[in-house]
């Protein structure tokens, strides 16, 4: 299938785009971007008259299936939240549950203009599942946790499920799904066990995802528990955030970092998934965003599960992130607004290792996103940059495209039947919130 | 016309709410809110299953004709951006071009769910009459300035014009037109001036609205300009921000108040129009919030101009209000969020003395909006607080009523012809955006 893009505003990147352009797409690449129109013959041709085309997101912190707990425990802070709340509805999770919860979070990201997200939970298989079927991509892990100091791999039925999910669905769709590692967190594992699984995913050449200084607390916690080494120097010495030859590592959260930490990150080309929205709402804080940039880390966007944010919208993350920093410093020209549009497009695309997606260029993936700009909160538009990260709305996203397939289209889902989604969510949810 | 709103999620303010209830309308009036259906016929039903019925925002701080300048100058600092971009845009403006600004403000106000709005600016008459037009209603206010020691009121072009507009238009439209008077700010006018404006103010008990404290500079230099006085003290003494006899007064911004400060607020029953989103993305800081509603200091949100948002959506004032003190104060529970949903309904409501408005309670006016609860965003809804906070978009507004007209219903304004909008915008545009 080819597809003419035509008078479309074009977002190449965070740096560069087009009042009035053209793209194509052949199969699954992009073919052309450009101001004049291609040659050739197209199967379709979409005037964009009025609307904005860009890069998708990808989103590179999340929980899926805890969209089912969206609300749960609205005011609390993470200790109480997580264990008066999200532990005892976790344990009645099942995979049909599951199932459902996670494909909540892919409706949600595909009308939101997300077409990729790095998840971290449990019974993986289902979520696989779900995405394979809605045709988005997933950089999916299976949570891993160790609380003796003997904890081994070996006999590990969670261990186990990681690397059967890698062996049955590494690479398929089309290199769509990528199955990742993941060590929860430092403070839930402890250092002989992350030795081992980081030699599974180095031998494997597997990407790892974990998260780091979510809270000031977790962060001299792990000092004091590690001879004063913080937790991304705990999990650079047991091998957990160094990225496999041809992987990558993402730590999320980082809160907390110190300057040597984020100087690690940098040298070891590890991706933080900057997750603002879930920061302040679970009271965190703040990342130093700004600090770890003039440091050269490599940063993405994350919007965690929704029960702690409580939306799977990568548009927030992305607005979120581009006032607070300026708010916090008191700088407006802090960080460049493209430079955030970037994080969450380009950056997080080679945070999960898709280097062929995140921009607007001949021979990259088209992962592509329509928006309105006759919005009335549109208009007018000055620059691409501003309108999508303070003037644009969740609502506004037109079309979502994943690698050439259209998912979602002027209010219809393509892959997705969202009638019967909460026909079998309704049930489900009666469990939570009786 | 009467109208019944049956099998609603009913919000009834930032403390109460119904699963299931019902609320009835009688021309501009709520004559009922309940569980069970109330006797007697009514002109339309209008079945609010998977919705959720909400009183209409009041944002208290505004300059709507500025949405003509939404994203001009970027990422730029308040005083750069004010020089050289807002000034020179300014300059620029004629009647035409304020009534076309000040309605794309109200198109977008109405579609999220915003009945009524807090102006200052110039050229008001065109901006009133658009409000009248549309059904809107708006506390408007002609902005006062003065530059030497003896300006005066008489003879002043700019005070003639606010007299002219209160004699003309205060009371308007059934009370919907409110006549307010403002000065700019204590650094844009001097005491003589001040006292006199104050004086008509209180003379014909009428509202009052002023910028406070925005940055640290304007504090900080107000106290060197006034033998140490902040500007709520100047102000205060000036009779600026003492209340007419019925009337109010609305500080805007207030980011840098001392805790003196806001004791002489809450004091004097001052509204703070706290504009989270306008003081982040011009670097101004972040207003201590929790202090002031420790102190007593009644609240409520502003959007401020679209230029320095860029937008005109009281929901995003809403999250981005309920988001950053807990992030910033590092304490999930430092404030409820139903209170930060009070301040976006009844407290802007008070603050433009409506007190007959912002609660759906019988006998209060109409004034409604109805959310969409089965958008995928809002599956599922544990509450109506966390479910507004967190998970909303500004899409998701399906209706919008204001003194029990509706303005906006399912993708259609009632009063107001968007397309020749659009059109009659854009060659205005151009001339900003060449």
């Amino acid at each position: 299938m080819t597809i003419l893009f035509k008078n479309a505003a074009v977002m190449i990147d965070g740096s560069r785009w087009l009042a009035n352009g053209c793209a194509a797409v052949d199969g699954t690449k992009i073919t052309y971007v450009g101001e004049s129109i291609p040659e050739g013959r197209f199967d379709r041709v979409i005037d964009c008259a009025g609307k904005l085309l860009t890069p998708a997101f990808y989103n590179i912190h999340c929980h899926s299936a805890m969209t089912l707990f969206r609300g749960l425990g609205g005011d609390l802070p993470l200790q109480r939240w997580l264990n008066e709340k999200i532990y005892p509805a976790e344990d009645r999770l099942n995979p049909e549950r599951v199932r459902i919860g996670s494909t909540l979070a892919i409706a949600e990201m595909i009308r939101g203009g997300t077409v990729s997200f790095s998840d971290m939970y449990f019974f993986c298989d289902e979520t696989v599942k779900a995405v394979l079927d809605t045709g988005m991509k997933v950089n999916i892990s299976r949570c891993l946790l160790s609380f003796s100091e003997d904890s081994t791999v070996k006999g590990d039925s969670r261990f186990d499920e990681a690397v059967e999910l890698a062996k049955t669905y590494h690479n398929a769709g089309d290199g769509r799904m990528k199955i990742d590692m993941s060590v929860h967190a430092e403070y839930t594992n402890k250092a002989r066990y992350c030795r081992e699984v980081a030699d599974y995913t180095h031998a494997h050449d597997l990407n790892m995802q974990v998260h780091v200084s979510e809270t000031l607390d977790e962060h001299e916690e792990c000092k004091a528990r590690n001879h004063g080494m913080t937790p991304v120097e705990f999990l650079l010495d047991t091998g957990i955030l160094v990225p496999s030859a041809t992987g990558t590592a993402t730590a999320a959260h980082c809160v907390w970092l110190s300057e040597g930490d984020m100087e690690l990150l940098a040298e070891n080309r590890v991706t933080v998934a900057h997750n603002p929205v879930s920061n302040l709402k679970l009271a965190s804080g703040v990342a130093n965003l700004p600090l770890m940039l003039k440091k050269g880390v490599r940063v993405g966007l994350g919007t965690d599960g929704a029960a702690s944010n409580n939306a799977q919208s990568m548009l927030r993350e992305l607005q979120t992130a581009a006032l607070i920093h300026k708010g916090v410093t008191r700088r407006a020209d802090i960080i460049p607004t493209g430079t955030i549009c970037d994080m969450a497009m380009s950056g997080g695309a080679i945070a999960q290792g898709r280097h062929d997606c995140g921009v607007i260029e001949e021979g990259k993936r088209a992962d592509l996103v329509l928006w309105d700009l006759d919005a009335i909160n549109n208009i007018p538009m000055a620059e691409p940059y501003s309108t999508l990260a303070y003037s644009a709305a969740y609502g506004d996203v037109t079309m979502t495209m994943c690698d050439g397939k259209i998912l979602y289209e002027n209010g219809e889902y393509k892959t997705l039947d969202v009638e019967r989604l909460r026909a079998e969510a309704k049930p489900i949810l009666a469990h939570y919130f009786d």
